[in-house]
């Protein structure tokens, strides 16, 4: 396998919402060559097969995963990994292995080949729709310094903010990642519901939360906070609590007591 | 107090972020000027009279908050509204009075003049940053037909998106505010934090955050949640809470319980 060479030809394995993020983005670069799709789904694997271009075989047959690829990328749930991984017959080791997961330790592809490696987008997926992936973050690590480079070539030709991040560090990245977007995601659909209750949804907030965002980007979360909490202001929050249904309740005191906490140290 | 005549004559008491925000939308109107601005820093009010424009009287004497004015806007901190209402000459009454706050009963300027209401914008203020209001919604409230008419009026003159809201909807639009803002901007903070941990930030994750937004206002939070706590990922929550101080771990962990609790129900 050699960067100056031949394309480098890639298996993806799963035909979920990374998959299907990721595929545009390679299939772009004309060194990189996909040659196959392989999912449990039949269907799920012709479909992103179809999507990638012509000449693109799709199985569901996990033992082809190597079969003329120098690259296999494991695109599928947490869980899946090291079975996948496990199950690979030893012809597969002339292969370079890959996962894109933010939780799960690199070793777990050791059984599949000597050569193996992360590239974990930092980014959400939705099936059918194209995610501009230029300036999101990608964190690669790699069991040697080779397959770190043909790792990186991987991942610069999907985005221009390219960094190492090992097992541990992949994870307190993934953490916060579930902070910034998922438990954020969480917060509006309780202001949704809250809302609702007001006669207007989240959709009414969506000019208050680009705001939010925009001074967020500029002048940084902790600096841009803002509300009855950072203000110490007990009347209002008391008043809030007694709208609530008891886990949101519970949750409004905690994030409450958070803040509080945050600014008293400053 | 006519709309078809005279230009209406108003007052802004408060030289914060929300009278720094209202004070260009309203400038923009013909039928409406801003006559006076009274703080009780003799600097900021003359600060945000010379950014009104010239003639605009600066003053910290709130004795003058009526005369010669068709409205006095209070865009003061929630606990000033009440004693500057309370402490109003009775030569007041010929004014509307309004506050802005999203907390506080209308019914607490009734003292200042028998015709009150409030303009409640849904939006951060940032002294010193002009913000789009004209998609920002505006809740408003009166104590009659005629002072909502003219309350209506202010209002459109900076949004499109004019509702009305009593006193009991307000604060729980204010409380979801909470949600959609103060608390995710919270979320953002901690995620920094944790990032930090492994070589990275916050802006390391405004790509995903703007892609968890924008699929948030195409098919709602509620559609498009997702991660550890959505698909019941256990080992994971597990793992990301080892890595977490106590106050955050209890909200990784309340956070989580109220994600699945949510898809339990489903």
């Amino acid at each position: 396998m050699d960067l100056q060479s031949a394309p480098l030809r890639v298996t993806i394995v799963g035909s979920g919402n990374v998959a299907w993020g990721l595929a545009p983005a390679l299939t772009a670069t004309p060194s990189i060559h996909i040659v196959r799709v392989i999912s449990r789904d039949p269907a799920h694997a012709s479909a992103l097969a179809a999507a990638i271009g012509p000449g693109v075989e799709a199985t569901t047959d996990l033992s082809e995963a190597a079969h003329d690829a120098d690259i296999v990328i494991l695109a599928v749930s947490d869980k899946a990994i090291a079975p996948i991984a496990a199950s690979a017959p030893p012809s597969s080791t002339a292969a370079l292995w890959i996962h894109t997961s933010g939780s799960v330790d690199a070793g777990v592809l050791s059984g599949a080949s000597p050569r193996y490696g992360v590239l974990y987008p930092m980014q959400t997926f939705t099936r059918g729709v194209a995610v501009d992936l230029s300036d999101a973050p990608i964190f690669i690590e790699a069991s040697d310094g080779s397959t770190l480079a043909i790792i990186r070539h991987l991942a610069e030709s999907i985005s221009s903010n390219v960094r190492e991040a090992d097992s541990d560090g992949r994870r307190r990245l993934h953490c916060a990642a579930v902070f910034a977007c998922n438990f954020t995601n969480h917060m509006w659909d309780i202001a949704d519901s809250i809302a609702r209750g007001a006669g207007a949804s989240v959709a009414d907030y969506m000019p208050l939360i680009q705001e939010t965002l925009r001074k967020a980007a500029t002048i940084g979360p902790h600096d841009g906070q803002t509300g009855p909490a950072r203000r110490g202001d007990k009347g209002v929050m008391e008043a809030h609590q007694a709208l609530l249904p008891p886990l949101q309740r519970e949750i409004y005191r905690l994030l409450s007591t958070s803040i509080t906490s945050q600014y008293e140290q400053d």
